[in-house]
C-alpha cells in the first residue's frame, strides 16, 4: 500500500499515480492533495494526525517549496512504515507518531540521531525535471521502497544513511495554576481551530465555562451540545482542545488563525 | 466494495480510509466528500441518485451535524446493499432506491417499520472521540459489515433492530390542468437547478416553450440545443425537470436556489 | 486499468465509477474531475501531459459541452492504450503523445486519416439520458473496451471506423533571431503560466535575464532560486517555458492568462 499526500491540487497528482502504477501493483490511497500550498507546517500536522490510522504502508508526501534546490530527498523508516518526502520537516512529526504507535516499531542500530527512526537520503541522480520531484524523484523512490519492502530500504541502490535532516516540531503549551497558554496549530475545513493544548486539561470541566482569550465559552463534548451559531470549546478528534462554533466557523468567532496565541483561563 | 461519502472535505476522509484498510481488504470507492457541510438533505438527494449505479456494496455515508449527541448510528440493509450512517435521514432515500432497483431486493420478516428495508442500530459503546464518528464509529462498523457480509448483519455483536429512525422524504410536486408546481431540490456544480418535477411531464413538449415561474423557456433534450447563454428546460440525468443555461448557470438565470418554488405552466 | 477524467466536479464522477464497477473489475484511477468546466482545450493539454505517465490503460475522458447533440462518441487506439471520449478534440493531443511514447505503438493498416491512431466511432443507440453521456455512454464503452482488450476494439458490436473526427492542435511558437513568440496554454493551480515555448530555447540562458513581454526576468532551474515573491522564467515539468513567481502566482505578476501572447527576447 502506498499513500499519497501533496499540495499539488489537480491534475499533478495523476502524474505521480501514473509513475507509481508503471512500477508497482501496490494499492494507492490518497490522503489529501489540497494541503495549503507550500505550507509544510500545516501538512505536517495533518500527516501526523492521519497516517497512524493506516496499516503498514509507504507514505509518499510532497509539499516542497525547495524543489530543485540542494535540499535532500528522504526515505524514513518508522516501525513497519516508510515515509518518502523532501527534507523540510514535512514527515518528521508523522514518522515519530508512526514509530510510537506501531507495535512492531523498529529501534535498531542504524537509527540516525538517537531516535527510533531510520533516516536515509535518496539520491537518484539527475531527475527529468527541476520543478516536479513528486513525479520524477519521490514517486519512483516510493515505488522502489514498496517493491523492496520496508525492511530492505538500506539495500536499495539510491539509498544511504542521511548525514542530517531538517527537524520540525510543534510548540508545546505552557500550563500554570490559572490556566494554559498555547496556540492555534491549524484551522480545519469546518472552521474548527485546533490548538496544541491537550484535551486532558478539559477533562474535569465539561459543562463549565472557560475563558478563551478573555471571553468565556462552554466546555462541551461535541458541537451540537450548544445552539447553532454558539461558540464552544471541545476536545477534537486529534485529542486537542478545539475552538468551534456549532454549525458555524470557530476561527472567525474566536478571531484566531494558525499561529494565534490561545489562553485558556480557569 | 465499500463506498465513502461525507461532507468532510479534506483530509478527514483519509482517516476513515486508514481505519477501513486496517480492518478489511475491500475495494474503497469515493462517492464524494464535498457535500455542502452539514446539509443532510442535499447529500441525501445525491446519494439517492448515485448509489443505485453501484454493484452490491457497503455504503458508508457521514453528514452528521448531531455527532456526539444521542442520535443513533444505523446499519440498513437494502437488497444486496448495506448502508452505514448516522440516524438523521441521510441514507433513507438512497436505501429505498437501492431496495427498489435491486433485483435480489430482500423483503424479509425482520424488516422494520413495514418497509422492505432492514434497519439496525449499531452500538459500539464509547467511541474514541465525540466529534469524529466517521472515523471512530462508522468506518469500523462499515468494515465489520463488509467482513461479515450483508446477509449476516443481524449476527454482528454491536447490532440490534432499530427501535425507530429518522425519516427523510423529498416533497412531491402537484400537477393540475394548467401545469405543475414543484420546487428546486439541489443545484449541481454546473449551476443546473434540479427540481422534484418528473421529466415525464415534458415528454410531449420538446421544442415548445413552457412558462417557468412566469417566464417562457424552451423545452429541449440537451443543453447545446440552445445558444450559449440561453435559458432552457430539460430532463436531467436523474430524470427530473432541470432549469439550466447552455454553458452558463441556470440557478442564477432563473433566480432560484434549493427550496425555491418552481411553477411550470402549459 | 481505467483512468477517469472530467470537468464534472462532484458527485457525478461517482455515477461513472458505479457503472464501470458494475461491468468490470478493472482498477480505476482518477486523473482529475476539476478541469475548468466545458473547457475542452485546457483539459486536452493536461491529458496530453499526464496520460503518458500511465502504463497501458483505457482512458475515459469527458469534457462535453455538446452532450446530447449529434457529435460522435470516439474510441481511439494509441499504442497499447485506448481513449474513450466525445468527438471534440479532447483526447487527440494525448492520443498522439501516447502513440509516440509507447514502445509497442501500433501503426497498423486500419489507421484512420493517415496517423498511427485507430479512430473508431462508438454507437450504443439511444442512451438513458441526453445530458450525462459520461455515465450512460462513455463509462459503458470504456468498460466494454477494457473487457475486450485494446487489441479487440474493432470487434466490438457498437464500434465502426470513424468517418471523421474533430482535430485539436495547440499553436506552435515562432522563433526568430531575437527571440521566440508563443502564448500561454494554461495556468496551473500554483499560478504558473505554462507556455507553448519549448524549454530548449532556455538551455544556454540559465542565470541570465530574458525580456518577457518587455520586462526582464531571470532564467532559473527551479522556483526557489529566486527570493520569495520574485518573478522568474523556468522550464516546467512538461518541458515548456513557464512564467512563475517563487511562492507566488506567476500569471498575476506577468499579467497573463490562457491565450495571452508571450514574447521572450534575447
Amino acid at each position: 500500500m502506498i499513500t499519497l499526500s501533496s499540495d499539488f491540487g489537480s491534475p499533478y497528482p495523476a502524474a505521480m499515480r501514473g509513475v507509481l502504477l508503471s512500477r508497482t501493483d501496490a494499492r494507492l490511497v490518497d490522503v489529501a492533495h489540497d494541503f495549503p500550498r507550500q505550507d509544510v507546517r500545516t501538512a505536517a500536522f495533518w500527516l501526523r494526525e492521519v497516517l497512524p490510522y493506516f496499516p503498514p504502508a509507504v507514505h509518499l508526501a510532497v509539499v516542497d517549496p525547495g524543489v530543485g534546490t540542494a535540499r535532500r530527498s528522504l526515505v524514513i523508516r518508522a516501525g513497519g512504515h516508510a515515509l518518502v518526502a523532501p527534507d523540510n520537516g514535512l514527515v518528521l512529526p508523522a514518522a515519530r507518531a508512526l514509530a510510537a504507535s506501531d507495535p512492531d516499531s523498529h529501534k535498531g542500530a542504524t537509527a540516525a540521531h538517537g531516535t527510533d527512526l531510520d533516516i536515509y537520503e535518496w539520491d537518484a541522480g539527475d531527475p527529468a525535471s527541476h520543478t516536479f520531484h513528486g513525479r520524477d524523484v519521490f514517486a519512483p523512490a516510493a515505488a522502489a521502497v514498496h517493491e523492496a519492502g520496508v525492511g530492505a530500504i538500506a539495500d536499495l541502490d539510491c539509498v544511504r544513511p542521511a548525514d542530517g535532516y531538517q527537524e520540525l516540531r510543534f510548540p508545546e503549551p505552557e500550563a500554570d495554576e490559572d490556566g494554559v497558554t498555547g496556540e492555534v496549530l491549524v484551522v480545519d475545513g469546518f472552521g474548527n481551530a485546533v490548538t496544541n493544548v491537550p484535551g486532558d486539561v478539559l477533562a474535569g470541566r465539561f459543562g463549565e465555562q472557560v475563558a478563551v482569550n478573555g471571553d468565556p465559552a462552554p466546555v462541551v463534548r461535541s458541537y451540537a451540545r450548544v445552539a447553532a451559531g454558539e461558540r464552544l470549546l471541545t476536545v477534537g478528534s486529534h485529542g486537542n482542545a478545539e475552538l468551534a462554533v456549532n454549525r458555524g466557523r470557530g476561527e472567525a468567532a474566536f478571531g484566531v488563525e494558525p499561529g494565534s496565541p490561545v489562553r485558556l483561563a480557569w
